[in-house]
């Protein structure tokens, strides 16, 4: 017999988002965090993950500013800028990702560092009132935060620090809400990732649940 | 002053996996299903994972051969299919991902299902033989065992079954092992997504850590 099961896309997030509102403990959250959140739960199907997300002040709605005046996302691997969902956007803004550039082997062999720290060594053309977007290498959001102590270096518009791992991920977070460069998100510790980072973007982007 | 961190890529996988094997619990698990449940870890930044973790008899060692004997791997969504380190692949592997086939949207209309579900039914032509990797859809992996009820279905070698959410994805990994159409994995419950998917896949892929 064939398997029954809910076909309706709608139907399936309704029902997902709601669950989600009656279990999870989002109280300390306002409006705009609550749907980053609630969207970052559903992508890793894990209700407690609220417990360890982090704003900085500000943050949530200075990050849906910037992308409806049409900020670039700087994403640090495919997996993220893959996975925004284009019509959701704002401004058909640009999602750009420098991780296969040609220039990145040479450059993260100069820089003694890795590719995803070398990659985002080329965001700074773009990084000018940008959103960062940082799912994957806890080097990345370290190499960012050293330009960013830099004065001339462009400042983007506000940065999603979710790298993920067991060395360095909780380290760089913690390092980026203690220099708060811009207003800042992280989810603590050693979770984080594409899936969740590009659930924050998508619900920054679009209020459609 | 500089942020200083651990630069060097191979020093940071090699401390990554020793942490993961000092503090999961993995004794359940064979040589071959030990590097994937590892990785998959790895991906998520959560020890604990390995309790959710199900693989059917031989399912590990099946993938393994089967992808060294150049299976293609069919993808429900690009994040999986981007993911996948294409170095790592045995014999250059074909990735397959029919989500953003142009005949998606009329048939999952005519289909009354998702565009997941429709772009599982492109399948058919590279489904025998293949690796499945589903990281985000239950109505997919639900659409495909309905398929595969159909003995003159073309048979994949392996399914990997991780889609993650509230609404299907526990059901229909629960079908998946009760159907057990093929060797197959999963993680039970509400937990998966294209993160560990992709993890599982590099890991059956190549044993380089």
């Amino acid at each position: 017999m064939p398997h029954v099961y809910e076909t309706n896309g709608a139907a399936i997030y309704k029902e997902s988002f709601a669950t989600i509102r009656s279990e999870a403990n989002l109280a300390r959250f306002n409006k705009d965090e609550e749907s980053v959140v609630v969207r970052m739960i559903h992508a890793l199907g894990f209700v407690g993950l609220e417990e360890h997300v982090r704003f900085s002040e500000g943050m949530a709605e200075t990050a849906r500013a910037a992308l409806a005046n049409g900020a670039p996302i700087l994403c640090d691997v495919r997996m993220v800028s893959e996975g925004i969902t284009r019509p959701r956007l704002p401004a058909d803004n640009a999602i750009i990702c420098t991780l296969k550039d040609p220039q990145v082997p040479e450059l993260a062999a100069e820089m003694q560092n890795t590719r995803s720290a070398a990659a985002v060594e080329l965001w700074r053309p773009h990084l000018d009132g940008a959103l960062v977007a940082i799912g994957n290498a806890p080097t990345a959001l370290f190499h960012l935060l050293n330009m960013l102590e830099d004065p001339d270096c462009p400042r983007p518009a506000a940065i999603i620090g979710c790298p993920v791992g067991f060395v360095g991920a909780r380290e760089s977070k913690d390092a980026l809400m203690a220099d708060l460069p811009v207003p800042s998100m992280i989810v603590e510790g050693r979770l984080g990732g594409s899936a969740i980072t590009v659930a924050a973007v998508n619900a920054l982007a679009s209020w459609k649940e």
